[in-house]
């Protein structure tokens, strides 16, 4: 078996197998989108920013990186980026770079950094580090056209084969719209996106404005609680007509499955 | 079949076999307690505080009320009190008042109102009215040893079977302890508790000076985010030695148990 590679046995994969993208993509002007992370019983991606946390077993790791391999990206924003130096490939036994030909199964990074600030170089980032062994995609970075990086950090992500792409923000909100996103991915040939983190990724991506963008969602629970200040999963707070607060996002077609000490949760949101 | 019964089938009820009160109680000193409540996947009880919110579905209702029956006493904040104005009675079909005899099944409610601030009445509260119709046991409201309840108040409890229970607080923190409350509840003859709530309860139960208390865990998870502002169960940030925040509550002995849209996790606390 190749160098940290991951197992994921077949009889493990099949609870997944309705909740991934399929062949053919309904969407033809934006890609598949799975939202996937794993919290604890008190909603926390990680004890506090910036804090890494290992909540999730073994086989839930293992099914994380099966996940990478069904995607044609991974997307995570820049606080992630910044605070978790993450490698976001496929260690999957079988992929390109452990085990298979050059990066067959081995998903795009996307970092959403409007303001250019995770500070990425080929001896800190694992992203860079793993494009550079051959053994994951460079990343494509993107940000606000208003945002101009140095030609030096241009060169060092296209020596990898990754690029910055700059894509218009909301004029009313000077946020990045998702559906502008999304649509930026597909003209990059990307026909599913993987989106991991961190939480103001997901909060807003749960919000009715975001949710009819989201095709699959796959949660993992671990059963612990990690108590108050963590990094939280919960969007914001949704009112009806008079004012009062009412459920802000819905699953629909849940199906659960216990996963080791973990469950998994997948289904759609209710838009 | 009775007025207002639920049905709770025999197929269920194995999977809580195990995590519910042995029929001899290996701890002579205090009852058997289970913590149990419903949350959303964000962990909140509700959308508000003062407000209801019916998280899970039916199947899960009867769950819960099939845990009442096998259970001496339920046990509630004052603010759950207040707030919920609930019945705290059992409506499994077969339990006293339910087509069964006399108050069998029916079990204790127990109020924690250190400040004598539920300002109960036969017409207003759930509780008393159940209890009069002969469908429900008066409560037990447990007080600090300086409020003094009205002689009407009194007469009032003492008239439909239940009675304020003085109880020392801890010097120190000024709160009821539940050590010693557990102990007074089982002087009173009741060898199980189902703890339900309200938020401040069960972080309170959660926290390691307390974990030992805590029998068995039965959480109800619904797939829906109710948002940021609920009522979160998240127990106080737990720090090591060093001032790092670490996990705050774990649970052992997990079993995750998919129950119509929703999931059951059982287990037991680490502590």
């Amino acid at each position: 078996m190749s160098r940290n590679a991951l197992t994921f046995p077949p009889s493990n994969r099949t609870f997944l197998e309705p909740h991934l993208p399929p062949t053919n993509n309904p969407q033809p002007n934006r890609p598949f989108t799975t939202l996937t992370f794993a919290t604890s019983l008190d909603s926390s991606l990680s004890l506090a920013p910036g804090t890494r946390t290992t909540l999730s077993g073994p086989q839930s790791k293992a099914m994380t990186h099966y996940l990478r391999s069904r995607h044609d990206a991974i997307l995570i924003g820049a606080g992630t980026a910044v605070a978790d130096n993450p490698g976001l490939n496929c260690r999957l036994e079988g992929v390109g770079g452990y085990g298979g030909e050059g990066l067959t199964g081995q998903p795009r990074p996307i970092v959403v950094d409007p303001h250019a600030r995770w500070d990425f170089s080929s001896e800190r980032s694992k992203i860079l580090q793993l494009a550079a062994e051959g053994r994951g995609r460079a990343p494509f970075v993107i940000i606000r056209p208003d945002c101009s990086p140095s030609s030096s950090r241009c060169a060092l992500l296209e020596r990898c084969g990754g690029k910055f792409i700059s894509l218009s923000v909301d004029a009313a909100t000077g946020r990045m719209p998702w559906d502008g996103l999304m649509e930026c991915l597909r003209r990059e040939g990307l026909r599913s996106v993987m989106i991991e983190g961190g939480g103001s990724v997901i909060n807003s991506l749960l919000e009715p404005i975001s949710a009819h963008l989201v095709d699959s969602v796959v949660v993992t629970i671990a059963p612990v609680w990690l108590g108050r200040g963590g990094v939280v999963v919960s969007p914001e707070r949704r009112r009806d007509g008079d004012g009062e607060p009412v459920t802000a996002a819905r699953l629909r077609d849940v199906r659960w499955y216990p996963f080791g000490e973990d469950v998994v949760v997948c289904g759609k949101l209710s838009v």
